[in-house]
């Protein structure tokens, strides 16, 4: 954390983005009762209508209230790129997810000063659940505070894993296969869905393999406020391998890894 | 469907067992809230205080309902195992998912006439979607009408498997670790979640190995009324391995699976 930033600072920054998300998930909730419209990106993926008018609302909304911070989001361009304060942005994250009607997509908002954490937001819109954390401050999901337990057996603990073309874009397809058999039980819950799992302590861990940066804005704080370890396994260019959850798991999973 | 039983008497069965999952979705809810009270079983899986109450506010109600129907549950000893009609109950499928706050369990009420189903109902109380069909009356997702697509292009599409362990407890594993690599997007989207994903279309299809007759006591008559097909791959005991959704993609698994 950042000592030289006040409470009140930290504190507004989280309101600010919690504010923001609460708008967002009302805009992507009207869109997904009407039905999305879909678009394919020049690599494959989706986008929306709601995460192009999501990004708009947070970007407007932040621009306001901090002009002298930076932002980067996943749909358009950054701005303010050398700012000390960057504020990273993905409106909907899990986007495929999104466009099939199944509700374990959600909005991620991160405020980093240069390569520190200050505040995250996962806002899951489809479940109605909101977890925030800010440095210093706590994690907590809808207002409840979140603090990992301790591990469990390792045969009893899920552990979240992402999508196994996630391990494949990286050539690691057999780090995946082996996940499946480690003995603890995986379930491929992807996205921010299962970064809240993983601060939950629903999950015992999660895995999320050559995400972007945005894909993680949140989650480091998020983790480490609820007293979990969030590890950097890989860096390729922009991407990024984590593991995150309760310090034993993450641990293992660490080593069952490399 | 069975010809000689009236609409009225098929809107009744349906109608009672809405109602009762009403009630069974209000229960759960609650339980969840206070956060449920676990027991292991002898065969190493959870049961929780909301299980047995569900099932209880279940059975009372359909034995007032309709004294000469049997009943079948996942958590109590069979009433009238003679009787021609028979409710087959999971009052929380996906317990496992429920003891750890992850919102994709339901409830699973279904009837039968001897080999022939004649109403379905799963109920997502974590999600709050209720997805039921009778014979002749169609498929509703709380009251919208479901009718599945035609199939996407195979890597469009997105397949719900149950878990690993299912798989490897009738020594089919190898099936499960091909079906991971099978070009379309493979999710562990187990239970009931994943019944109703296969019935709405948000997934192609669904394959469920190794579950037990209450677990599949909906998803015939949902799947078929939707528009689907319903494969029954394989039967030990009164275990079954089932395949379900998109015609096309239930085709094209199913030979996959063989």
């Amino acid at each position: 954390m950042a000592p030289e930033l006040s409470r009140a600072a930290r504190r507004e920054f989280l309101d600010a983005a919690l504010a923001l998300a609460a708008q967002t998930s009302a805009l992507i909730r009207r869109t997904l009762a009407r039905g999305p419209r879909v678009k394919t990106k020049p690599d494959g993926s989706y986008v929306t209508d709601a995460d192009l008018a999501a990004e708009k609302l947070l970007r407007a909304g932040l621009s306001r209230r901090f002009p002298s911070h930076g932002i980067c989001g996943e749909e358009l361009p950054p701005v303010r790129p050398a700012a000390s304060y960057q504020w990273l942005l993905d409106p909907i994250d899990g986007t495929l997810s999104f466009t099939r009607g199944i509700p374990l997509f959600g909005t991620i908002v991160g405020l980093w000063r240069r390569e520190t954490p200050l505040v995250g937001v996962i806002d899951l819109p489809g479940l109605g659940q909101t977890c925030a954390a800010a440095a210093g401050l706590g994690c907590f999901l809808d207002g409840t505070r979140l603090r990992l337990g301790a591990a469990r057996r390792f045969s009893d603990e899920l552990i979240a894993v992402c999508y196994r073309d996630q391990f494949e874009r990286c050539g690691k397809a057999a780090a995946f296969d082996r996940l499946m058999k480690c003995g603890a039980q995986v379930r491929t819950y992807g996205d921010c869905f299962g970064h809240v799992l993983a601060a939950r302590g629903a999950v015992g861990a999660m895995i999320d393999f050559d995400i972007n940066p945005w894909d993680l804005a949140a989650t480091q704080i998020l983790i480490e406020e609820a007293g979990g370890k969030y590890v950097v396994l890989g860096r390729r260019g922009a991407k990024s391998d984590i593991v995150f959850g309760k310090p034993a798991v993450v641990d293992r999973l660490v080593r069952l890894l490399r």
